[in-house]
């Protein structure tokens, strides 16, 4: 039977990378796109509740939602697909998605949306800043797709995929990881306007983490593909018992 | 010493859950309230990247910022406050922050960006839909801080923390709990413009759960406060091995 795929990002409907994504993944099924009408970066799981959503039909199976990657999964499933897909795909987002970034994504919440629905979910991510050619991630994507549609994930549990921004030539196959952290620095730049009164920029230029041999920011560092089992249940289990012997 | 508090939410700096517990946490050291200008329900962690931040003075260590919680935090520690908080306490949430909506929660989040940065977090939920009074819940929060800024939270671990909306008699202490999981029914609501187009709400009536006798939802049902270690490390750990033997 024919696999049903959906397909969506926070960089927005018309980004190269989910067109690319989407292209190489109708070898393996259906694919529909359902992203957000423009970029939605940092939105992380952030649901609309305040406003209604409209969507519109701006290709063959490709539409457009004025609100945040959470929104597009959540109307998809509900709504625009003919049926429920056997996989969702989110990306292929212009910057990597590592460590503590992963809670701020918009990327990485699409696929959190799909793990929540009980649908086996991947994030992909391309590292760097410019001069992204996603062609290589697309085709490891397709890769991993075909895999995961066959052999299912974990429960309650997707994938977070970033591939190293290099030539093919210098990406030296992948690496199971698990998260790193980022060293904060200075994350507020502090500005002030013509007219005198103080603003604020949140980021600042802060490249350092830490998490060992085996964490994804490492795995990039050398050059390899990044894979992450990401857990949705957030519950810290091995904490239960200290806090339950607490008396206050 | 005199302890440092930072006070944020998702309802807003002049929402009454907010009040209540700044008023009630000034018995236990300086309170700072840095939060949004308005409601940003379901806000999720995300972070404002695409414009400047405004902060407003707008009382006696009371900070309106027009950004998400997370901004809020952010900003507060990296800018705002005269020293790095002891404590970062999020809430009280007009409405309950139980299971997979802690992924969403703006309230749960600015805990999360507090924890991040190193400094033990607590988010406070109000389970109900009208009708909040904040007072018990406010006065438990102040027992659970006293005793947090004392013997402290275990690593990357903030505690989420939810009061049933029943009249003082009728709450039972509190249990230690895991996030349970929704049963999503329909979750989109689609409606009709006057001028014949469709437009779609998202979230409708589904208040089925599942997650068993310690989950949050079953302690809130039963009348009990619900005190949920949420981990901030999402890393499956227990999949990875399972993944290391994939071959594709």
């Amino acid at each position: 039977m024919n696999k049903t795929i959906l397909v969506s990002n926070d960089d927005g409907v018309h980004s190269d990378g989910i067109l690319r994504l989407a292209k190489v993944l109708k070898k393996l099924g259906d694919v529909f796109i359902v992203a957000p009408d423009r970029e939605r970066s940092a939105a992380s799981h952030s649901l609309t509740l305040h406003r209604p959503l409209r969507v519109e039909k701006v290709g063959h199976n490709i539409y457009s939602v004025d609100g945040t990657p959470t929104d597009c999964i959540n109307l998809a499933i509900n709504g625009i697909l003919p049926e429920r897909p056997d996989i969702v795909v989110s990306g292929i987002n212009k910057g990597g998605n590592l460590g503590d970034d992963v809670t701020y994504s918009g990327t990485v919440s699409a696929a959190m949306e799909g793990t929540l629905m009980g649908i086996p979910s991947i994030a992909v991510s391309l590292v760097g800043h410019d001069n992204f050619d996603f062609k290589y991630a697309a085709r490891f994507a397709s890769k991993l797709v075909k895999y995961v549609i066959s052999h299912n994930l974990p429960k309650d549990t997707l994938l977070n995929v970033n591939v190293p921004g290099l030539n093919n030539s210098e990406i030296k196959s992948y690496r199971i990881t698990k998260l790193g952290k980022r060293v904060y620095g200075d994350a507020i730049v502090e500005k002030t306007d013509p007219r005198g009164k103080k603003y604020y920029w949140v980021g600042g230029n802060n490249m350092k983490w830490t998490g060992g041999k085996d964490s994804d920011f490492e795995a990039i560092a050398n050059g390899y593909i990044s894979i992450t089992p990401i857990h949705l249940d957030l519950t810290n289990y091995s904490a239960l018992k200290e806090i339950h012997s607490w008396k206050f």
